[in-house]
């Protein structure tokens, strides 16, 4: 297949920042891009070939858009399962695989693989929903204690559709969904592996991050690589993301978020097959970033370096709190005058209290000093309203 | 001024792959971008903000262009320098200056600058036209000597309007153009200097690269950062290109073409006022690259790190002979397997005997690896058509 200023065709269902950055490299490659996104100011819109308006939850809408490209891709989970289905039924490459998506956008089937394939996971139980978990809590039946983890199984979001359970009052205020309960396990690191694979079966995996969180507010604020933890914790970490990956079948990239608990076992807590914010560094940082290799997964072609040519952290920049409005990025001159600081801002004009805007990625060859100027960047940055 | 996400409009002229390239950074820091290029099929047509057909010769086209944007810059040397000088009069920000230009549009006028400003460059003379040129020849009253370099002064590009003239008679073919003669002098080196500069003043230069030449064609087969140069050469070949910048008081990118003589002289040749082919390893290479800093730069920003993270190499991809017609990357899928190669392609349709289209950098921690992968980058992936 010729991809390459061809005729041939990429789809990406979605177009936000992830699309975006996607496309960088789409267009280094000269490969056509068809983009299907809800919202006329969706970040994609410029730099794909053919934009189109639409419902991505939508049988119709997906599957027309489908009919339209030669390799099918999304950049966003909640996408119509059933059209991706009987688009690759009718023989179009669909990557990841809806088949592979099925197992992960439904958090109770996603735990429930982990048990079933033997992948660590902090225990938990599956619920129909909240009056069940309720009644199995209050009649203590279930092997779940309090305080717990409650997770809705479907459609949550960046944080959305999770709440920590300290007392059974807690669950008052939630919506009456499918859910889980999970052991909240202590930890010490949250960590992440992507692993990237393409359709031949060739595989690799980046190098394990580290989320590092504000020590008050519970906030990501550093993705920091490689990951400030011994080598034989991170090799653990890379084999369980490979495990994962390899009983996923999935194609494109899968990131897999787990836990180092206090007795440094890893514990899987999610995955997603796309690329994923704890993977942005890897635009500066890596030989290879991850969207380039999506694309090559995608497209069957081989896989690029994943190692690091220098350090990487990523600050995320969302909305400041109070303010609403047109965008102004406040001191961006600044922190453009300090060593290997880059700032991606997506293209969002309407800036909201915590709405991702964008990221700052910081590299050094020392990971003392990336680390110090990611400090001095997210006490000087702000996004604000003018 | 605030750029990002803004109604900040920065204008192109010029949508050919440079203009490209610097598309992939004004995505990056969503800052608007109008293109205008002759070309319905010119490579920044997608991923700019809106673009815009026309001459960029043409006085009216260009000013009419300008007058719709808040900076206007440039990726071609070759437009209307009086359009320009009149939106700068106007007070539109115009860089590089269409003064800056104006002394290097012209080869002649070019070479005049270097002698008066005691720039180290290889004897000359200018001649109004060919005539001129061959009347001093045969009268013996130049001070140039058989053989020389004609080169045309203005419009010549890419290896166009330069030839060796070793008797009399290689000058009939020539056209009857204004053109300088200028001494063959020996060199072992051909050394370029980046130059970056903003309209403050702060200014870098990136490190001395290293042209290396095919032994038999006399053709560019590699560009190699960092020049495999004594660190004595490379601190007078940045000095020099420092000299040049700050003489011609530019503002973006100047990139300096330079011979190290067999005595280590450095011997200015030409510059370009704008992104350069000897600059595209620094996409993969560098902390900011050439397109980032030049960005940077005309938008009076903080000027970003020179320093490269691994050394890099750069091999152009031109349309090879005998073919011509909808192109085909010949095993690019065989070079995409190697450690740190990245394929640039440019989105032309059509490939042509020694079109531009595309580049391919190879960067890795080891030079000499790097180089033995840039070999058999050059000896594998092939331009053809089908």
């Amino acid at each position: 297949m010729n991809y390459f200023s061809s005729d041939f065709k990429l789809g990406i269902l979605g177009g936000g920042q992830l699309g975006k950055m996607l496309l960088f490299d789409t267009r280094k490659f000269d490969i056509q891009t068809y983009v299907l996104d809800p919202s006329d100011e969706a970040p994609s819109k410029i730099a794909c070939n053919k934009f189109f308006q639409g419902d991505l939850m939508d049988y119709d809408t997906v599957y027309n858009f489908g009919k339209q490209v030669d390799v099918l891709t999304f950049e966003i989970e909640l996408v119509n399962l059933e059209a991706l289905t009987q688009l690759e039924n009718e023989g179009l490459k669909v990557y990841p695989s809806p088949k592979t998506l099925k197992g992960i956008q439904n958090k109770g089937i996603q735990k429930q693989f982990y048990a079933a394939n033997n992948i660590p996971t902090a225990p938990f139980e599956r619920f129909e929903n909240l009056e069940n978990l309720k009644s199995t809590i209050v009649n203590q039946q279930s092997k779940i204690n309090l305080p717990f983890v409650w997770k809705c199984t479907e459609f949550g979001y960046d944080g959305n559709g999770v709440k920590v359970i300290r007392q059974v009052s807690d669950l008052d205020t939630l919506p009456n969904v499918e859910c889980i309960a999970e052991t909240m396990v202590p930890f010490k690191n949250e960590l992440a592996v992507i692993v990237v694979r393409n359709p031949s079966g060739e595989i690799k995996t980046y190098p394990v991050v580290e989320m590092e969180f504000h020590p008050e507010a519970n906030q990501v604020e550093y993705v920091i690589c490689p990951a400030r933890i011994g080598e034989k914790v991170a090799q653990k970490a890379r084999a369980i993301a490979l495990n994962v990956s390899e009983k996923f079948n999935h194609v494109g990239l899968l990131a897999v978020e787990m836990f180092q608990t206090n007795e440094d076992e890893i514990l899987v807590n999610e995955v997603a097959p796309r690329p994923h914010n704890s993977g942005h560094y890897s635009i500066e940082a890596s030989y290879t970033s991850q969207f380039e290799n999506h694309l090559r997964a995608i497209l069957d072609l081989p896989l690029g370096n994943t190692d690091s040519k220098v350090a990487g952290i990523m600050v995320n920049l969302v909305g400041a709190e109070g303010f609403s409005g047109n965008v102004v990025y406040e001191n961006i001159e600044t922190i453009l005058g300090w060593n290997g600081v880059t700032p991606h801002i997506y293209g969002k004009k309407q800036t909201r209290p915590f709405r991702k805007m964008g990221h700052v990625t910081i590299v050094n060859e020392d990971m003392a000093e990336a680390r110090r100027i990611a400090q001095e960047v997210k006490n000087t940055i702000r996004v604000i309203s003018n």
